[in-house]
């Protein structure tokens, strides 16, 4: 399997994660995001929506990193979800996470990092971090008492929440201040298989220069 | 079935038109959003993430409109997509939609119409509207040629996308400036049961004042 990524993408990193986690034969092509390639043609071919990640198996072709996990999850039978409440379960988390969770750390991590400082808005910047703080807020009081987002083990769920929160770069996320996040993310790097995004896929920032 | 809901809601619009083109027996319960209902401890019992939607059916209780859908599909056999491919289609659309699509539309249209003028930001609201003219230029470019998102019929997909696109309110959205998500709402208004988010729902604004 080939996955289309970058190291700085946390949505890349779900699938990367997973891919890992189950032991899959697969490989990295990078893509140079910062660079502009998802605006190519040809990248747009590979994927209209126009974004990263993009998994090719065979015949298949596709994107959007929950699809993906869904995919794997139903390719390997691991991880998505012991019966139909649980795969209800995940899939409730799954779009709580790409609207809520990675959906506003992805954006806020891009803007206070990767963005050109003159092009850096506090107020923008302030806004996301505030609606972010709500959802790890959720996030935080969901894994009270519980060790795994979605059910008794580990799923999709746990592994497309975690996309942005085991980057260092600052996104106003500090894993002490969410003591229940905190001890999850320890659970999900004690799993086999477990690694950092930059250990799984190559960085792409800064870009290199145009050739 | 009970739908907590209130008619600005484009996710809780999703549930309630799928109710109504499958014919359910259901009732809208009226959730005063705008007087911070969902910020109460009566209403986080209901759903954790704070959020409308939320449907009751039975011994069912639900959250996250793409994850009702999914319910929904299961329950009547409809809307779901015919075959694996299509599912999983239908499943990556819900994830664009709530990420990029509805998940930039909603804030939008909330900051220009019910935030209090003087908390209105111009810089906020003019990033959300660059992002979400790129979404819907995704969605634009997909429908050209194709009369539904995800197969040859109506499916959840199509529910999930068009949330937010039959409200008058200025969210920066001009049906006219996009001729194939033009037509495609047309086509989805000219189904058996579409109604108006507004005839499906009670209107929570503006919030009635608290006794």
């Amino acid at each position: 399997m080939r996955l289309h990524c970058f190291g700085e993408s946390g949505n890349a990193y779900k699938v990367a994660l997973m891919l890992n986690l189950t032991g899959a034969d697969w490989e990295a092509v990078p893509v140079g995001f910062f660079g502009g390639a998802t605006r190519t043609p040809e990248f747009r071919a590979l994927n209209a929506m126009g974004e990263v990640p993009v998994l090719e198996d065979g015949a298949v072709t596709l994107s959007q990193s929950g699809a993906i996990l869904d995919y794997l999850a139903e390719k390997t039978g691991r991880f998505g979800g012991r019966d139909a409440d649980a795969r209800r379960e995940v899939l409730r988390w799954l779009l709580f996470d790409a609207h809520k969770l990675s959906g506003l750390a992805g954006p806020l991590r891009f803007n206070m990092n990767f963005l050109p400082e003159a092009r850096r808005s506090a107020e923008i910047n302030g806004w996301l971090a505030g609606r972010l703080a709500a959802a790890l807020k959720v996030l935080e009081a969901h894994l009270e008492g519980r060790d795994w987002i979605a059910g008794p083990e580990a799923t999709l769920a746990d592994f497309a929440c975690c996309g942005y929160l085991f980057y260092e770069e600052p996104f106003t996320f500090a894993r002490a201040e969410w003591p229940a996040i905190d001890a999850w993310l320890g659970r999900l790097e004690a799993l086999p298989g477990w690694a950092h995004p930059y250990d799984l896929m190559p960085r792409a920032f800064p870009p290199k220069e145009e050739t």
